[in-house]
């Protein structure tokens, strides 16, 4: 059942950043290289937000793929393949710099799909234009994942041009279904596993940076069990193929009542509290570690739920919860969500039908140290023994969580690299959302830094940008220290451990 | 509870409509004109099926009322009116023949949609096509219920055409909304209330026949409530107005659960038993009466359960139930009904959002002495009770069930009828199915007739057909023989009671 004693923060001392001494190394010539360089990094960065790669419709997918190989080519890796899947087109490279450490790079070169009606420029115009933090590229793909990842690279090809050749070797796993929920990328680890377990670490980047320019970087993602419940007639009663006419319901059995009533016996009356048996058994106390990254994050947290219920319109959340109430449940609970349901006639007025079939969707939030085998286990089992053997299970997602100690060295360098930079981040123990980094953690035994310098917004929205040249006064850090601070990241995170 | 111990129907001597003299009035002139005018009465029919009139999209809707309206005048009605409502209009006739009595007419001029895809000929051109039936007129509206109500115009010109006047006075309430749920027609019975409650009977004309010929006559409709249901974020939990983020249901309380779990709460968990408190104490034994009719249909039941059964691909009714049991169910257990429920995201694949909102649609049917008031308000009441007051309740229909003795006159004198043609009508006692028939039976004091000779299909499907003129070895009777049954029928009803 579900844990009912939380364990407060108070007079926890909370983890502090700020305690990570600055990163030191001086490449000052390769920064300079940047500043000559930035229109035509701008160009290349461009070049990728031009070519569409909408994985949910394909549209570019092969092109974006053939782009992206060139790219690195033209960086000087002597791997840079196109790798077949089962979806979407992958690409591999590998740089080998000679040196002691290597680092896996992971991107993703997909995109959400764009409706250009609700864009203010077309959105695979790579429009430069002004807003209120300064100039901007405007596309899909701006800030999610492309710019920052571009980013990256041209910090690369400075290191290159400048120094003739990487402080670390690079191994780049880049796939296409990132916004698929990344159904294939297990494949592409398989291919080169050997190769990838004898890398030191994983850099996936991103643009950490809030609008204020307030840094953050996150160590741990929930896993995930999607699953989609239907229920049918046929023999064993209720109508086969066509929905019939309401009034027979007096003698037909209602797949919609049953897939309704197995629904609702997984979770209590207000829907918050998971009923499978032995659900939360599994969930560990959190870690002296955690409760100091929570405590660290609680100042913060406040302002922030604040701005989350105001987004979202919420009034309240699940009973009331409030400051380290509702943070450790956001950080530390896994939950059950019902992500969507349909049957029958729901149109508007009155149609009297009993439905042939019903399905709804379903997924749980894992925290350490759920199973998603058991969790998928405990559901079919749940049904079966509550009497619902006849509600069809089909598994569309399962993974684990995944967690990376702050103490980890290659998060430590990252941390010393913002600090010198004057963004001090704050550290999320976990975030809420799921993302499969159990296969670099758990199946590579790579911890992770998903971070960088940087600003953007409107990751699966329209009017997605990246900040290119802040205003005088912001906070956000602009391409040119973006791409600074990625130089220093790859001497950091190449020379830790 | 639900009751849980049946009567048997066993040594119940069961109702014969054989027994029922058959009438014996002599109208062999009136007979004579119909066969001297078949083709034009068929035009006649025609006419009507080429009008679309269509209330679900209002096509054609104006023109059918007043073209209802024109033959009414046309025919000798000294008032033929088009009556506006709040919908779309009906249509209101009174032809006074100075008789000792006055029959109601409830009649239709709606009808469903057709996709002319799916018809082997265009569904207003009513075509005549000959099928394995003989020569039918094919069209939406040929069966229900245009057909069958010209074939009654066609029978009542005749009669005045031959005889200067007709035998009973006729008030005639048209609605242009059945295929709507009759939403207005209490509007035009408010209208008219104080003249209808003079008439002593409705007859509500109707093809009564099976592809085989065999005849049934239906006494009796349940009650029906039908409800939307809805959950929406807002103050009180969960997020209002957008979708959010499936990773957020750690903290946010989710419509969609809530209102699966107060769906739950409305059944036992196979979906078959109302929890509704005190939702079955008001259904009255089954009389007498209903128990004789009742038995009188067990034998014709047993091989139309397996036709049901083969046609809705239903493998077993509710517990397995058959025969006796099954029959007693259909016609005397009330029963609640999920119509369709929807919410957030049900294409493929995997999309996790924690939906702002859910609705479902749900009915009941009642049967004597249920009331549509104290169900509404008993499911009010309940999810009140079980702490879903946040669950919206938006009532869109409420009506009684509705009853007709066999032994009143206007019953027995169309069973007569149908026995002078041979055609013996199995009568059942109630259907399954509703109909709001108490604003006829309650509310006007009046027993009501549904029925005549005459077969047709496809109602609600495409290629709807009514039979013309059958081949010669078929039971099924042709329009002559339907057209003159109904002119028996207005001598007979007018002369009964």
């Amino acid at each position: 059942m579900k844990p009912a004693k939380r364990r407060l923060l108070d007079g926890i001392d909370g983890y502090d950043a700020a305690s990570v001494p600055p990163y030191e190394g001086d490449h000052a010539t390769v920064h300079r290289y940047i500043d000559d360089h930035l229109e035509q990094h701008v160009d290349q960065l461009r070049s990728w937000l031009r070519q569409p790669s909408i994985s949910a419709t394909g549209e570019g997918i092969d092109e974006m793929a053939r782009l992206v190989r060139d790219d690195l080519q033209a960086l000087g890796f002597q791997e840079a393949d196109l790798v077949p899947t089962s979806g979407h087109p992958g690409v591999w490279g590998f740089y080998d710099a000679g040196a002691a450490k290597t680092l896996m790079l992971y991107l993703m070169y997909d995109v959400q799909p764009a409706d250009p009606s609700e864009w203010l420029a077309p959105p695979f115009e790579a429009r430069i234009v002004d807003n209120e933090l300064g100039s901007v590229v405007m596309a899909r793909g701006a800030v999610d994942m492309k710019g920052p990842e571009r980013a990256l690279l041209n910090a690369i090809e400075a290191v290159v041009r400048v120094e003739g050749t990487l402080p670390v070797n690079l191994m780049v796993v880049v796939e296409g279904e990132e916004e698929l929920g990344s159904p294939n990328l297990p494949e592409m680890i398989n291919r080169y596993e050997d190769r990838l377990r004898t890398c030191d670490g994983v850099l996936f980047p991103f643009a950490s940076q809030d609008a204020q320019g307030a840094t953050s970087l996150t160590l741990g993602v929930k896993g995930l069990v999607y699953v989609d419940l239907v229920a049918r007639g046929g023999e064993a009663g209720g109508p086969k193929g066509a929905d019939i006419g309401g009034a027979l319901k007096v003698l037909v059995d209602s797949p919609a009542w049953r897939l309704v009533q197995a629904l609702a016996s997984l979770t209590s009356a207000d829907g918050n509290a998971v009923e499978l048996e032995g659900f939360y058994d599994s969930v560990r106390a959190p870690s002296e570690e955690e409760l100091r990254l929570a405590a660290g994050m609680l100042r913060g947290w406040k302002p922030m739920e604040r701005t989350m219920k105001d987004q979202h319109a919420v009034g309240r959340w699940v009973d009331d919860a409030e400051g380290s109430e509702s943070l450790t449940r956001y950080l530390f609970d896994p939950c059950l969500n019902l992500d969507g349901v349909g049957s029958g006639w729901t149109g508007p007025g009155v149609q009297t039908i009993v439905p042939h079939s019903a399905s709804a969707k379903v997924d749980a939030r894992l925290v350490p140290d759920q199973s998603p085998e058991a969790v998928v286990e405990g559901l079919r089992r749940h049904l079966d023994d509550h009497g619902f053997d006849d509600i069809e299970m089909h598994v569309l997602a399962a993974y684990p969580p995944a967690q990376v100690s702050v103490d980890e060295p290659i998060v430590q360098a990252a941390i010393g690299v913002f600090n010198r930079y004057g963004h001090v981040p704050a550290i999320a123990a976990r975030t809420a959302g799921s993302a499969p980094w159990s296969c670099f953690t758990d199946r590579l035994g790579l911890p992770i830094v998903h971070g960088g310098l940087g600003h953007g917004a409107g990751a699966h929205a329209p009017n997605e940008y990246f900040v290119i040249d802040p205003k005088a006064d912001s906070c956000v850090a602009g391409l040119a220290e973006v791409e600074k601070a990625y130089v220093d990241m790859l001497y950091a995170l190449g020379d830790c451990s």
